[in-house]
């Protein structure tokens, strides 16, 4: 029986894990990989206060060794369900492991929007890639696109563009909506084309990507586009599959939360970071409300003992 | 006319800066110095995910350089006041010089609450003082008192234990509130007394510090205790003097905001950090508040032009 169950290993899991174990809480944390989407940034990061300018890799590392120096114990596993019990909480992995505790702080983050057209599955790992970080360099020298016109596209396509011959930045609105520096950035690079009023409709190819097909929302005409990978950068979405009634959930699939102590509606589950409904998903919001969440649970248990 | 000053100069001010930069915002930050509390720990930091072990001068010189290097003017400057006007906000320093912006975000965190007992304020810096790392490495050898029994007196007495010959901690209750970790740590050093049920009446000294005067609160009658230093740590309070009417106040004088964006009643105004009403008063939280004030506050500017 643990004090706290913490599920995931991003900045939210990594802070609200130190902060348990200098509370002396006998404290798990689940999680299959860490440093969240830290770990796969495609461009250094440069706004955690403290690094002027850090590979997400190594400040992933970093989060990650200091999380480990902490007397806790981690389990490197996916959670398949989370159940309330008399006592508290118990957690099952996909690969069937149990474990209980007083308190739980989800904080699995978020997961890759996909676009869900056809061959988008299929064709996974064969040139479709939710990360430039870990798939792009593959592409060198090749013609690739991008899905999306946010600040992550083109992030994506400032890392792309070390490596690949022509990028396709494919936008389903009018303009794409980057901060202005990114696009300045990106425009430099002379490997960009920006279309648009894209409607992506397909990803065709048989054992890798050939092409993708689009409807221009100007003329209502299906086009394609010869590409050899599709980067798909069209945003997030919770990752809170093993969680049902235990929380409430708004619109966008995010959990609602007491923002001050990070609270869910069930009595000792707290939810940090980029999976519940806080309004800016940044690096050091996850961390703080990693903290909030841990120092809270802290109370809670408290009160149980 | 800026788009935004920031009030502050600790880790809420210095993250706020940082993301208003990387808007773009023509950002002023007037602080009279930085790194906040953090600069002035007694101990070294262990739970600013990324760092897990380091002096509080060192972090916050790291949170000052990672300011530094973004675009934005500094003013080494006390605020004075703070005045809502038709386009946004005039802010005058201590010295009348005048600033104006769009937006405002109190940073300013909090003080040393002072004792308020006679003496105090005579024998400041001639053995009183709310800053052991600046002040306790003069009373080498000495003997010495803390006012509190809380985390902060205990890490201030273990960090006086490196210097002094013997130490009083004066706690009002029946007990100190301190993790059990840390009072572990103290007991061992085998210079410390802890004196319970202490009501502090006076501070005696000509030219320096001589010794206290306290009630026993058992025995209702007055004790006196020679000693050279008086190291005062009865906790904080919001250093918002120069707000008034632009804002709501808690009942212990922390400024109301809305979790989410930090925002105050005054549309515009944004308070991060130490001195609102926020729960858990952390390195990280502030950090994380710092990110959200400024990227609602970039929000609320764009709104304006």
């Amino acid at each position: 029986m643990y004090d706290l169950i913490i599920i995931g290993g991003g900045p939210a899991g990594i802070t609200a894990g130190i902060y348990a174990a200098r509370q002396k809480l006998k404290t798990l944390v689940i999680a299959k990989s860490f440093g969240g989407q830290v770990a796969k940034k495609a461009v250094e990061i440069e706004n955690y206060p403290g690094f002027q300018k850090i590979p997400g890799m190594d400040l992933a590392k970093k989060f990650e060794d200091h999380l480990r120096s902490q007397e806790i114990d981690i389990e490197k596993e996916e959670t398949g369900s989370i159940k309330k019990t008399a006592k508290g909480f118990t957690i099952t992995t996909l690969t069937k492991k149990k474990f209980e505790s007083t308190a739980v702080i989800l904080a699995s983050g978020s997961d890759p929007r996909p676009l869900e057209v056809p061959g988008e599955k299929k064709l996974l790992g064969k040139g479709v890639s939710y990360c430039s970080v870990c798939d792009g360099p593959m592409f060198r020298d090749k013609t690739v696109s991008i899905i999306g016109g946010g600040n992550s596209a083109f992030e994506t396509a400032l890392f792309l563009s070390n490596y690949v011959t022509k990028i396709y930045i494919m936008e389903y609105g009018k303009e794409v909506k980057a901060e202005q520096a990114s696009q300045d950035l990106v425009n430099k690079s002379g490997k960009v084309e920006i279309i648009t009023q894209a409607d992506l409709k397909e990803i065709k190819g048989d054992k890798l990507v050939k092409s993708i097909v689009y409807q221009d929302l100007t003329t209502k005409q299906d086009k394609e586009l010869p590409v050899e990978a599709v980067f798909v950068e069209i945003g997030y979405q919770p990752a809170t599959s093993f969680v049902k009634d235990l929380v409430e959930f708004n619109d966008r699939d995010e959990i609602v939360v007491e923002p001050e102590t990070c609270s869910t509606k069930t009595p000792g589950l707290y939810a940090a970071g980029d999976l519940n409904v806080g309004k800016y998903k940044q690096i050091v919001t996850a961390c703080g409300e990693g903290a909030k969440a841990a120092l809270a649970s802290y109370e809670y248990i408290k009160k149980q003992e």
